[in-house]
């Protein structure tokens, strides 16, 4: 389709005009004008293919267009699943998570269980609809070896409405209380969380409310007993109110402080009340400390402290809780006391994710992938964690650990973790486990998708 | 780029033609023929470019055909997640739904145990594959409080055919029996079904038959135990024979009459028999009515009513249903019945949704969507419900409730409820429960997605 | 928009040009000089229009290429739901399974229970996320009629690393042992497997190697219990080393040849162990065979080894366990044996399908499709199958079944099976099973999703 004229012929042209006769130069000038009319006429033709072309090319664009637009498009952050509508209303996310754990314990009086199992298996479904209208459902299917059968069960489950200020929440969710309590089990620096743990009051249904900012959180709530507790039980449930706030003096790019507080209420369901605790290893069943059950209980008061501190790869964090039970007879209240304090620190610079609107720890991102060329994030800590459950002549027991914690974020959310608890002292005169003094060696594998 | 002559130019050219002489005339065209020729010339190099770049669209948008042609598209209807392929053959739908109550009951004699708990939390996967096989399976993950530990587990869970008239299904579905029981607890008008649920066959393991239109419908099915039913039991399975049909003899928008009849008959495993049922609440574990088993049961037989009227925003239903229970001896049959009447009003203006071809009622639409500016739907109601269990010397108690209720749809898919359940009468001679007239306070938020 | 010129006109002018004077030839000229500007400038014109044009629709195609390329696409082979980035560096498929199951007895002395129930009820969620690293996670909520409630669980449920050579995984999956114990339970010829199945390892919680190819596979593994195993107890668990390679002498299309052979050793916790299998049909919880409960187990060894071959239609397959039971008195070391063999014919010409990068047979694919047209693809087939659990004065019995079964494949995910299963003998001398020739029919409704 090369229609244009050579150059070098149309200069010719040009001095046969000046040097031929008329009526030559009018035959001349016949002949390209026949030739120009040939040309246009082809270009007139080509144009009416082009434009039916366009015409059908729009078409078919704006078919695809109305496939696209009126659909859920589907996405991923390289590793969970999404939806979303164009008009960001409707939005819907399926997925879970998968920990498993295997443990060796050497144990003097003991037998803590060697073995290994599923510590956490989910699956995790959440969305929003019309814009303001939250919803989460997120049932666990691990039943923990060793532990007893009422293990599975619903985690979070609620409606949330965003559309006031604060966010109502009904239905299953965390009690707001504990920076370590509140920071998902796939963020925590170790593999189990510290011995305060014993005090953390866990998910129960209830009403709450909740409000945060770039440098602030606060939350309130009002609970009853978890959904599933004393299923077989007729009486009435107990209840107990919550609150925590959140505030970080320093938040700027991998630099962080980050102080919070919390306070709880309950009257407990029968007046009866127990806190007890696994050695920060979940394979075994073994509880070195425990109250049994406590009777005759009013109720009882909780207060938290939250401190955390993250300089680009070094962080440091540490919480106390102390629980304040009243009983029938005010010669037999009782008060209990649990801390931790560690260290962390990123051997590939990463430094610890944090979200301020709600005053917790978050996922760490590696800087690089393994399988992708890289060697993910590598992770060491150390944590000493203490809880006392004993009060004068009540005996719950105390104990002391000592952690150190290596992690290897292979991907942003695949992590391998190995931690050595060393069991400082177990003091709790007239149990077994009395001078128990354990070295548990934990392993975890885990993935959220 | 234009190339368009200046109209001024063209007449004075023109003018110059017939005043000049032809030498001066064909210097003129010449030159204006040179001009055409460039212009011409430019033509088609634009027109090769173009049709390079009309190619390479093409080609970019096949790429996107494919793309979005082979893909199954993602869509929502505002609440749910649904996939379909762009020939329609194959359709997923992925959801759930989340109902959390809340109860406080007033009662004389018995503890009727307030609290709060799920009372269903179900996900639920269904679809379409190779155009006329659909499936589904329904979990219900909750363990309403106060209940027994066997409450989880599957709901609805079959395979079906609809490539004949009537469609075929296999597994696991509500026998077709009673209106109330067949509308899906998502858009039941009280938070629980009335006394007459009593009867209530409940989904079971079978094989069913179903068809219907704009303006009838009818199924029948033979149906074993529910599959979770009796798990540690050797014995072979009760069966039994269910049928049902609707029909409409007015069916407008927003204007409706229901009629249906059903009827069952059923062989119960080793000769047992019970019927029992709560004070249309279901936080309480109580039964006010309970026949306790029925030893040495041949068959039997259940014969239901259905009425239902929609007139804009008003609505009224009632149900009746009478159980005939054939024993070894004639002397020791029994003869049971139960009845509901209701009347509902959308202040608001709505009407109920109504699916003819299952001869159900379907989901409340509001008006307008709360968290888009909008107030939802507000509804009220008042139910009278009876229930008698007693036969001569037979005694399983006979009981009557009012019920008030409020519903606010938020959103189509997002209900609060508030049900306050009068117990007009409890008699039962010789049981704790006889005389009881409790109060109950029954509230729900409720989503599905 | 025709420009063109009418061919008869131009001839015209043509004759006109020579007959003319000059003056009339020039002015001729002039006009077609006019005429073709015109024209130039309409072409002009709508190049523009059309640059503009096609400017817009490049646009609008990148647009659309933003929504298709950033998103994950979701695609359907027909019968499943999956999901992949365009880089393929993600994927994620959410699905299921279902199999419902109807069974009549025919026995003497032992009351097997008939009745019906759903077999298997699968949710599964597997993908992969940064190219080499896969999950999975399968839950069966079934709890077959007559069976304990333990049946409900995790399935697998694993983290892969396909980055190296072989695979590694994590978490729980079955232990590569037994050509029809690997095969899933979607695509074994008969219902339930043979009664080889009595020594068939399942799943456990381990850490696994795989690696294989065109015509071979290699696969190992160690592993601890299953992860719900023996939830109530303290002790230790037992451990394992499994290992399964096979061979593939002839692949070619419907043509094949598999040879296998597979090696177990296992250290059963608390020196206990029990083999005990149901006759091919899992509606009743009846064992024919039952060795109790095996005490002072140092450790125990398997041998298997696996023959299969198809051509086009028909196929045939074997396999022999042998199991060697150490104690802790050499004396009383056990033997036992078990071992099936089977042929299939698809009257319909369809073959079954392989895997040989596993070693285990695969979905069939029917011709033709049910409610597309077709009739599906249709397979009978009879197997022998015997278990000796007897040895010497240890008496855990021998049975001998012959299965006869019938495959209707509607679909590649829906199939429609019925199996009648003649014991030909139970020899379990001192048991009420002993002698015992029951008849068994027993019928499967089956789809994958």
């Amino acid at each position: 389709m090369n229609f244009q004229l050579n150059p070098l012929r149309k200069n010719l042209l040009l001095a046969g005009l000046v040097l031929l006769s008329p009526a030559a130069a009018l035959a001349d000038a016949e002949a390209r004008i026949l030739k120009l009319e040939q040309q246009v006429n082809q270009l007139l033709q080509q144009l009416e293919v082009q434009n039916a072309q366009i015409t059908q090319t729009q078409e078919e664009v704006k078919q695809t267009q109305v496939v696209t637009q009126n659909a859920v498009i589907a996405k991923t952050n390289g590793r969970a699943l999404s939806f979303e509508s164009t008009n960001g209303a409707f939005k819907a996310q399926i997925g879970g998570r998968l920990q498993a754990d295997a443990a060796y314990h050497n144990a003097d009086n003991v037998d803590l269980g060697d073995g290994s199992s599923f510590r956490r298996l989910f699956l995790d479904v959440r969305g929003t609809v019309y814009d303001n209208w939250n919803y989460r459902f997120q049932y666990d299917f691990a039943r923990p070896g060793g532990s007893d059968s009422g293990q599975r069960g619903i985690r979070d489950a609620y409606i949330q409405y965003t559309g006031l200020t604060p966010a109502i929440t009904i239905g299953q969710f965390k009690q707001p209380f504990g920076l370590e309590h509140l920071t998902s089990s796939l963020n925590t620096t170790f593999i189990e969380r510290g011995l305060t743990n014993v005090f953390n009051p866990d998910r129960a249904f209830g009403v709450g409310l909740s409000h945060g900012s770039s440098n602030w959180s606060a939350s309130a709530g009002a609970f009853g007993d978890k959904s599933e507790a004393n299923a077989a039980d007729e009486g009435n449930e107990g209840w107990g109110l919550v609150a925590r706030g959140t505030f970080n003096p320093i938040i700027e790019k991998n630099k962080l402080i980050h102080l919070g507080a919390a306070v709880l209420h309950r009257n407990p369901e029968d007046t009866a009340l127990r806190f007890r605790e696994r050695p920060e290893a979940n394979i075994t069943d073994v509880r070195f400390i425990d109250t049994n059950t406590i009777a005759d209980v009013d109720d009882y008061q909780q207060y938290g402290l939250e401190a955390a501190a993250v300089f680009g790869p070094f962080s440091i964090q540490s919480e106390y809780i102390n629980t304040q039970v009243k009983r029938a007879s005010a010669a037999s209240d009782l008060d209990f006391n649990a801390w931790y304090a560690y260290a962390s620190y990123f051997l590939t610079g990463e430094s610890r994710g944090y979200k301020a609107n709600t005053g917790t720890f978050d996922r760490v991102k590696p800087n690089t992938t393994v399988g992708q060329g890289g060697i993910g994030a590598w992770e060491v800590g150390i944590r000493y964690s203490a809880a006392d459950l004993t009060d004068g002549s009540f005996i719950g027991g105390e104990q002391e650990n000592l952690t150190f914690g290596l992690n290897w974020y292979t991907t942003d959310n695949i992590r391998l973790s190995a931690n050595y608890i060393k069991v400082l002292d177990v003091d709790r005169p007239g149990n077994a486990a009395d001078g128990e003094k354990p070295d548990i060696a934990l392993v975890r594998a885990q993935i959220d998708f």
